[in-house]
This record gives structure tokens, C-alpha cells and sequence, in this order.
């Protein structure tokens, strides 16, 4: 890997002001990433689940945690598309974790597939695919 | 419309505990709206502009108002696909608006396109496509 | 299941009257399919290598027989949404083959995912994600 | 315009073998594009009306040219991704046409949207997005 766990967890914090908002790097391979996010007011919508905006933040950045795992810790890569289906409807309250796997890492873009999880549930809440820019003079192979 | 301005926006700040997190509701016609949000730490990214879920967020809301617009004021209606393409980099601290239209209202589903818009750009900062489905026992055509 | 391979391979070449265009079945199982299509020249595009919608048939049908294995022989069964992701170049004139995986089946929409491969590739040539919508009155769980 | 309606026309015949298949261009502007197909038995799916996959080439080619108008006559530029809603159910046998408009080109992508037409119905029956990736020694804006 181009970081450490340890790396990219600190870099995660220092770089999102909001820290804990964004959720937080519980494991770190080679091409993937998973992340938690505790669950709290702010992230329910009408009907007191979990609000969509709330999943596709943990998605997005879960995905830019496995993509730093290639090409290391790079703070100018952008999502570019993000496509999501929302699948089921999470347990209220309970934290949500998400698995970031890449299908691709090019000279100029990485694509991935993230599942999103609701603790409490064995089938996926949502799935998403997503490709991140890279900024062509930080990548560094 | 199903649903007047004041209606709508009422409702928005009742559902939403989080409230103007989500953004402000500034106009609605049948089968269209618009919403602003003013850019807060909370919303930026690494790099200091706003973030790709800031943008989500309110284009998903700006969808959701959109579609009540023509549905009236059905709570349970939830996004179930959501695609969105970034284009540009937004003004960084400056206020971002959307304006959602609808492509089509079914008996099950809604679809929409958003752009958002980052004020001070002419051009388009994201453009977002989005289904909703509608409770069946929920709809009054 | 809720149809044999045997059955679903007849039922694919009846309904679609270019029948071997599409694809043919290689293997069906609970929620899953996989089908392969001899590339030709109809399926070329400039740089001789196979097109996109030569890819997005193969992953749509593939979807469609993964979604009948759980629901039965619909035909109207119809796509809502389709995303896909072109990852890689396939190899010129080489077979590709598709697996589609249901992620979820409800009562009015069924959503999966689909890798595509080319013969002679260890990874994936794209991925596609894709809703279809199941009609109410044919729905027998 | 980077090219004219008429090498744009020229082009895509010689380019694509199967020609016709493809659609025709229509007509081209700074950033549009529209091109019409004649729908066949090969682009019907079953329930008699017309297949996903031939509102996808059509969306796919017509995007293509609209991208074309302003880089030029690139063969290499290639759809990275395809995103398309089907919204409503095209008139059997009548012709389908499309309209692709850029939302953006950078120096290695092009961002459009598409509408989906068909002959005798006032409203679209697709809406795609799509994004194309530019070949970098190939620009010359």
C-alpha cells in the first residue's frame, strides 16, 4: 500500500474540518477501505431513517480512503460521477459501515464500487459506483 | 399545484430536524423548484471548496420539492436512484443553488434532473438525474 | 427457482426475435445468470474494438435473466435505470461474457449488478448497475 | 464548430461499419447534436416495442457527434460512463431521435445529456448522461 492505516486516519481527520462527521477508517487493504458512521440527528431524513445524503457522504469518502490506499494520500482527487441505489431502508439509529472495493485505477481516474451496510441487517442498504479524478502531476505509480 | 410555496416550505422545516442544513426553499412551479443553500465549514472538502455530499444533499431536496410539488405532501416518498456528474470546481464560500424539474411522474415513481449552480459561475458546477418512489396508498392523482 | 436454465434459454430465444444477437445463456442460478456473445462485426466501433452498446445489450438481457430466475418468465418486465462503468478495452474480436447478481427484489422493481469480462482478460472490461421494474400484476412470490 | 455536418456525416459512415444502424445525423451545432434511427425488427425488444439497447446506441452516437463538434474528428474519444433513465414506452415502429448537449469539455472529458424522442409523442421517452473520456495527444482545443 502507498499509506498506513495509521496514515490515512490521520490524514482523513486533518483534512475533513468535520472530522467525525464524515465517519470513520475501521480497516485499509490493498484497493479497499471500510468506514462507520455513527448515526446521529443530523443524518435522519422524514421518517426518522437514516437520510440518503447521509450514505452517499460515508460512500463517498470510503471510496476515497481505497483509492488513496493506490495512489497515497493525494487531497486533490474529486469524485467526478456517483451513482447510487438505495436498496433498503436502514434501522433507525443504528450506525451504518460501508466497503469500498476498485475496479479500476488508471493514470487519471479511479472507479469503484462501494456496498453500504445498517448494523443490524445481512443485506446491503445501498450500493454505489463512483470515479474519482486524479490530478495528473500527484500521480505518483 | 398540489402544494403552495408557503405549504411546502413549512413542511420542509418541520421534517427536516437538521433544518437549513438542508438549504432554503426559493421557488416552485408545477413539476419544478429551486433551492439555495449557504455554504458553511460544515459543507467544504479538502482544497476548501464545497463538498461533493453538500451538493447531493441539496439536489436531492430540490428533487424531493419538486416532486411534491405534483404530489402533494407525502413524507414517505424516498429516493431510489440518484446519479450525479461534477463539472466544475464551485466558488469557494459562496452560496450553491439548484433547480430540479421533473421528466416524469408515474403512478410508483418520480424522475428529475437537477442542476446545481455556484453563485458568481454561469456555468453548471453538477447535474444530477434521480427516481423517487411514491408510496402507492400515497398517491392522489 | 422460478424457472429451469432449459426453460429460460427457450423463453429468451422466442421473445427476442434477433435471438442470438443478444447473447446466449451459459448458466442461471438463484438471483444470478451469466451470458456470453460472439463478437461481430456489428458489434465493432471505431478502433476496431467491441462498442459500448454491443456491452450494455449483453448486460441488460444478462440482468433480465437473473432477475426471471426469482421471478418467472414476465416479459414485461422492463429496464428504468441503467448505469455502466467502460473500464478496461476488450480484446478485438474476442468473446465477452457477463454475470449479473440480484441485489435486491421487491414487490415493483428489481435492482442488480452486472460485471462484463472479455475472453482473455482476468479483469473486468466494464460494470453496469441497472433497475428493472417488475408490473404489479405479474408479480407471484 | 470544429467540423461541419457534412464530415461529421462522412465520418461516422466511414467509421462505423454498420452504418445506418448507428442512426443519421440530423443536424449539429457548437456543443449539440441530433441524429434519428429507423427502427427495425433488430431494435425491437419483447412486448413489440423498441429495446434499451437501441435507445442507448442512439443516445451513445449522438453524444459522440455533439462532442465532436468541438474537439474534432477524434476516433478514440470513449464513453467511460452511461447513465439512462427509460421513462416512457416509444411508439412501436416509429422512428426514435435523440438530442445530446455538452455540459462540459475539459481537457480529457466531455460531460453531455441526452434526450430520447419518438415519432409521435410529445415527450421524451429516455434521458441519458453520459461522460467521454478525450484522448490527451489528441486535443487541440
Amino acid at each position: 500500500m502507498k499509506v498506513t492505516f495509521e496514515e490515512l486516519k490521520f490524514f482523513l481527520e486533518e483534512q475533513f474540518p468535520q472530522g467525525a462527521a464524515y465517519g470513520a477508517l475501521e480497516a485499509l487493504g490493498e484497493g479497499w477501505a471500510e468506514m462507520t458512521l455513527a448515526v446521529e440527528d443530523d443524518h435522519l431524513r422524514p421518517g426518522g431513517t437514516v437520510s440518503g445524503p447521509a450514505m452517499m457522504a460515508l460512500a463517498d469518502v470510503t471510496m476515497y480512503a481505497a483509492l488513496l490506499s493506490r495512489i497515497g494520500l493525494v487531497p486533490l482527487a474529486v469524485t467526478t460521477n456517483l451513482n447510487i441505489n438505495f436498496l433498503r431502508k436502514p434501522v433507525a439509529h443504528a450506525p451504518i459501515r460501508a466497503r469500498a472495493t476498485l475496479l479500476k485505477v488508471g493514470r487519471t481516474m479511479g472507479v469503484g464500487e462501494v456496498f453500504v451496510y445498517s448494523d443490524g441487517m445481512e443485506d446491503p442498504v445501498a450500493h454505489s459506483t463512483m470515479t474519482y479524478s486524479i490530478p495528473p502531476e500527484k500521480y505518483q505509480n
